[in-house]
């Protein structure tokens, strides 16, 4: 079926877009389309929280506006397997009356995840060119190449006219499986009219292209030539062509290859059981084997290329891994980007690594990592193949999708109708119909925090242990108070965590204790028979005390408890 | 004096070397020489605490090595007036019984602190081959280059060789000033012996030459050239050769320069004052002007480009600043380095700009910004000038000085004696005798947490609120005990704060209450009236039940009132 892009008007059921996530700093990517009684959203990503969330596991978008949409939700469609795109699956399947839709390999990462959460949603896999309709909507897939094989984006035709869904991409003319990027289908959609394109963001602000995943060959060729011991290559262990090329060289240069970090190895495992990694015979070992080999006839692909303090590459720098130990003449290679946030913990790592005599390798003193994100001409090219009416930049920080959005209208100013940017935030909900398309209204929107798995939990028990010493000012003043006279039970009692200290503390708190004892007794007696006006005395004065000594504003928590 | 690099045995006293900063993650600097009843310290750098340390405004070295050397230590010597090497100034004062010596920009930019902690000591400033003597010491100083103008390696002559520091440093072959490195000094102190060389190893893991500071005059050319409102500039504003760029070119393309933000209002009137500023007449305006003339006419020199959430900068992009606002078709450009841990906070003020309508511009997508540090190449080439007998690589984190040790033995690997690293870490006594140069001994050393100034303090509470919200785990469980019979007096409270809360916490905290009740019930009368033991009984209790329900572990921090 053909859609207009300019719909009659009347009659032609409206089409609302919702981002709920993936736009702004809250980087997990989640959209819905809904049209009449039917819902589908396109990805459900998770992301992983910062030091500044101790004991959280993993952050998932808000569902409010699948609650408000209930049995509506007839369809998760998914673009590729990487975590910030499939990690919220599992949350969302308790909203869904349909089936999950994605490639052989997005649906295989996500099988793990329903696993765990011992789910058993419908599961229909797609191929470039499938063609399903779901209600209202018929969705085609459009093959892309991105960091990991089996990426598509997602044509969405609708009653309003046809929504393109780029997913993450970036242009790679020499793709390893030698399955590129479906150019030609992306000029017939331009050619056939495109309503809104909805587009990644995420490397608009670097000039130029990527550049291929082939790239990285050479540096690593040249690493395999070099090093005279154990070759660690840390990367993510979803980036299955960087994987391949590491194979393939061991191969050539008669090493061992072992996957090591439960990611690593699953990962690994499904990738070959769906021919997307090739490991000649006799090439791989377990990870148990890796001290029985030479170091030189050894090469390791490990998780934790992050610093994640529960990873394999974390336990191995500090010797503390079960089966892989590292020593002068090895080298570890850092072959994947810092994702912000990281930065710290990744050079800690690298610094317990320097301290075994360990040679480090980054895409900082060789090529060892290739983004797959596409810069700024492929984002050009895209935009000039579609021509969308209405651009929509997705995937990225705002600066970015402002950036985006300026450069759409640069490489469109010249078209007969140049594209008209709608700047989305999560939760904006973009309407499209007779009037065209608008942002109509706000949907509710927001993170969900995941605790109490087993996950990085040490990690965590690390980061807050660190924050709680670091904290530097919480204060607890404790008061008995007879509920009736409101006079004072005992002494106060001042209990502080994290309180930068030093042979004064003592002293400190005591003189604090007296302070507020002061405090109690300087109230009349209806504040003293009133825990809320008393806590708030104790907390005013204690503040006004600790500043002046101190200099410091810690938190003051006063407990008054009637007796 | 010419002094032998191997001292004869006996009689020559012993020279003991301290860095007390500089070296591993706690990047101030700061090193201390000691030969018989005499110490010197070179540079006493300060460094700014990260979200972690909130209500810390500052963070300077341990002096306990200084107050072990009471009355001895008789020269504080600055190589260069950066934060992170003059920081600490005021706080070596109260030890110090002589004269600081600097250079003028460095004794210029001290002058502020102390005038702030209203101290008055001894300054002798110094100049490129001025040479004193300090007891059994004998100081040169020798030019180098770096991102502001006058620095100096210093050359100690002692009783067992010739030491090099050789402070901060690139070799920038065209410098603004048209000062250059005095590569000739470093090559004849090479051919008369050093002793010891202490190196800066910031850039060792950038390959080639890092490029001089004139390198981004083209892409700021280009900036002036293009924009058509306000340009505003983010930089050090000890960055005086950046400074410089940025007005000449306002002059040349009739644009007033308005400097904003306290320390770039300051450094800039330093900097003019002593000549290493040069502003032709008319070009300057006052910040409280910049809105008087139009966009396209003014060009603002701001902090804030680490984005410090008091600094200018941070302040414009909220639109909270008295004088200074952007608009649509205005530019931000960010010229300095990311600070690791700063990428964040960077990050939101650029979104807050994007929000403006703002274009920025950062070193990713135009060359705004050089380093200040030699990269791989100037390394070697020093080393190759130098050919120390002991080589110590400092300033920068372990796997940096791992990787520079590594480059220093392959630089000298051919000569008749290969270079002798000295890998050092803060505190490490390095002794240099008769049998040469070791590891000696360990110095008390760490890092004072400064707080309570006025510096940054809207910013604290923003990070300290941010982080009790996040906190995400803190319960203060309060009971009374009557100390006698150890029954409970009144009804066990909870105090929860920065507990991720949903509609289901009241009830939890309820019960968890009930499980501090029946704990103590259940514990004996000696148990129950020893403080210490139920403490730990409650703890552990709670710890156990808040697990079982919400997967959780927060810091239990029981309170016990005897009554």
């Amino acid at each position: 079926m053909s859609v207009s892009v300019h719909p009659p008007a009347g009659g032609v059921p409206t089409v609302d877009v919702v981002p709920l996530g993936g736009l702004g700093e809250f980087g997990l990517n989640m959209m819905a389309i809904s049209c009449e009684d039917t819902t589908i959203v396109i990805d459900a990503g998770a992301m992983f929280p910062e030091a500044d969330l101790p004991g959280v596991d993993l952050i998932v978008p808000d569902l409010a506006y699948l609650d408000s949409r209930k049995g509506q939700l007839k369809g998760l469609v998914l673009t590729h397997g990487h975590e910030d795109h499939i990690g919220g699956v599992p949350y969302v399947i308790p909203h869904l009356n349909g089936a999950i839709y994605g490639t052989a390999l997005a649906l295989a990462f996500v099988a793990n995840k329903l696993e765990e959460h011992s789910l058993e949603p419908q599961t229909v896999e797609v191929k470039p060119g499938s063609v399903i309709t779901i209600g209202p909507f018929t969705l085609e897939f459009v093959r892309v190449t991105h960091s990991m094989p089996d990426c598509v984006a997602v044509v969405v035709r609708t009653p309003q006219g046809v929504l393109l869904h780029t997913g993450d991409f970036k242009v790679d003319q020499t793709p390893l499986d030698g399955q590129p990027f479906d150019l030609h289908r992306f000029a017939q959609l331009g050619a056939e009219g495109v309503l809104a394109m909805f587009c990644d963001s995420t490397n608009i602000d670097r000039r130029g292209y990527t550049g291929s995943e082939a790239e990285v060959e050479d540096a690593f060729e040249e690493i395999f030539t070099s090093t005279e011991g154990k070759i660690v290559v840390a990367t993510f262990s979803s980036s299955l062509y960087r994987l391949q090329i590491i194979v393939d060289l061991a191969a050539q240069f008669d090493r061992k290859v072992a996957f090591v970090g439960r990611g690593m190895i699953e990962n690994s495992q499904i990738a070959q059981r769906l021919g997307f990694l090739h490991i000649p015979t006799g090439v791989a070992i377990k990870d148990s084997d890796v001290s029985i080999f030479p170091a030189q006839d050894v090469v390791c692909l490990a998780t934790g290329s992050q610093g994640e303090a529960n990873a394999a590459l974390s336990r191995i720098a500090i010797d503390d891994h079960r089966h892989v130990s590292l020593k002068d003449g090895d080298r570890v290679v850092f072959s994947a980007r810092k994702i912000p946030g990281n930065e710290k913990a990744i050079g800690r790592v690298m610094n317990h690594l320097a301290r075994r005599g360990v040679d480090i390798v980054t895409d900082s003193n060789k090529h060892v990592h290739v983004s797959g994100h596409g810069s700024e001409e492929e984002l050009k090219l895209v935009l000039s193949l579609v021509r969308p009416k209405y651009f929509v930049p997705v995937h990225g920080e705002y600066r970015q999708l402002a950036q985006h959005a300026r450069v759409a209208r640069f490489v469109t100013r010249g078209l007969p109708s140049p594209v008209e940017v709608l700047m989305a935030e999560n939760g904006d909900v973009l309407r499209f119909d007779a009037e065209g398309g608008r942002k109509a209204d706000k949907a509710p929107v927001g993170r969900v925090l995941i605790d109490g798995t087993r996950v990085g939990e040490v990690g965590d028990e690390v980061l807050r242990d660190r924050r709680h010493l670091a904290t530097d000012g919480l204060i607890v003043p404790v008061v008995a108070i007879n509920a009736q006279t409101g006079i004072i039970e005992g002494v106060p009692e001042l209990v502080a965590r994290g309180f930068v200290s030093d042979e004064g503390t003592a002293d400190l708190l005591a003189e604090g204790a007296r302070v507020v004892a002061k405090t109690i007794r300087e109230c009349s007696v209806e504040e003293r028979t009133d825990p809320g006006l008393i806590r708030e005395r104790i907390r005013v004065e204690l503040r006004k005390f600790l500043k002046k000594r101190t200099g410091r504003r810690p938190m003051v928590l006063p407990v008054v408890m009637e007796i």
